[in-house]
């Protein structure tokens, strides 16, 4: 039924997508053209786009550099958006030694830690804690999946940060998380860390 | 003040001490005794008790054979008791590589691994996943502190099991949490766990 466009036309439209959002899949590229997954290799071989995961390592490079509560390196997954104080996305893709061995779904721990350390980045202060965390798991995680993770910071209160997080594989939710961050004094810290109290 | 006791008594009541708790430090003997952890170390080896980490590790063995939900070596930590469905005891020493590079405080990743393992390992169910995890951490946690975690398994309605656990480091508990897991069929898992929903 579909009409197959020209690849010049096809080529043109496949920019543009990944101008707009370089984190599409060949897989779903493949799918919104109706074309094989070849097809869209050689399509990019041909206009020089590389594979989604290296557009992904350089977008997230830039964003590395904003965060300031924790090193970027620290980020589990790719960052590939940060408004700091405001919101952020990492995407990060579980492997086979992550998933527990009898049910191969991928441990919580690691969903967590996603979630957590991009908390922990979209919060503009110079170092901070995690205070309390209510979280869900809602769908298991398999490897192979993708997992798109947003966090927005709700709201502020003195030194404490409230930050939701929301874990996507493709459009199901399987993790939503709130976390209260608490937001320290780096010199502080180093004195007298026994002394301070994140949560009562 | 104290009256020294001679070598022979302190002996036979360090003996008695290690034999009731083995998992008493040779710090806290030492304290305990108020003698040098020279001299509880010499005597350790005079009554041929290895040190704690061997301790720890030759109970702990016994009890990952226990686990039914994970395999034993998943358990992050020492698991030092463990009454299947009911309770359980870990100890786990957070190492340089588990802190955040600014601060040195540890991730509450490391933290929140050693929680959820063991609230897997006390319930008594073939296979169990996570649903939801609500939880506090009261103080930072450092390298060199030991984290004892307790669980126990507070209630049980059809296949959802609720399990607390604290963490405590010497007799400050840095975190908590309330843990709720889905038990699950292990082999309905295996064909279809894309439509295992844990928790709405």
């Amino acid at each position: 039924m579909t009409v197959r466009m020209s690849k010049v036309e096809r080529q043109k439209l496949l920019k543009e997508k990944i101008n707009t959002n370089p984190f599409y899949t060949d897989d779903e590229l493949a799918e919104m053209f109706g074309v094989s997954v070849q097809t869209i290799r050689l399509d990019r071989m041909e206009l020089g786009i590389p594979e989604v995961r290296e557009r992904i390592k350089s977008v997230a490079e830039e964003n590395y550099q904003k965060v300031r509560t924790i090193t970027g390196s620290e980020v589990v997954g790719e960052l590939i958006d940060l408004e700091l104080g405001k919101r952020g996305i990492s995407i990060f893709e579980p492997t086979e030694d992550m998933v527990f061995v009898k049910t191969k779904i991928v441990k919580g721990q690691y969903i967590y830690s996603q979630a957590e350390s991009l908390a922990m980045s979209v919060i503009d202060a110079s170092a901070a804690l995690i205070g309390v965390a209510n979280i869900k798991y809602k769908f298991p995680v398999k490897v192979g999946d993708r997992l798109v993770a947003k966090a927005e910071v709700i709201r502020q209160r003195g030194n404490k940060y409230f930050v939701w997080v929301k874990i996507k594989v493709k459009d199901r939710e399987v993790f939503r998380g709130k976390f209260i961050l608490v937001a320290i004094d780096e010199d502080f810290l180093k004195k007298r860390s026994d002394t301070v109290e994140v949560s009562d």
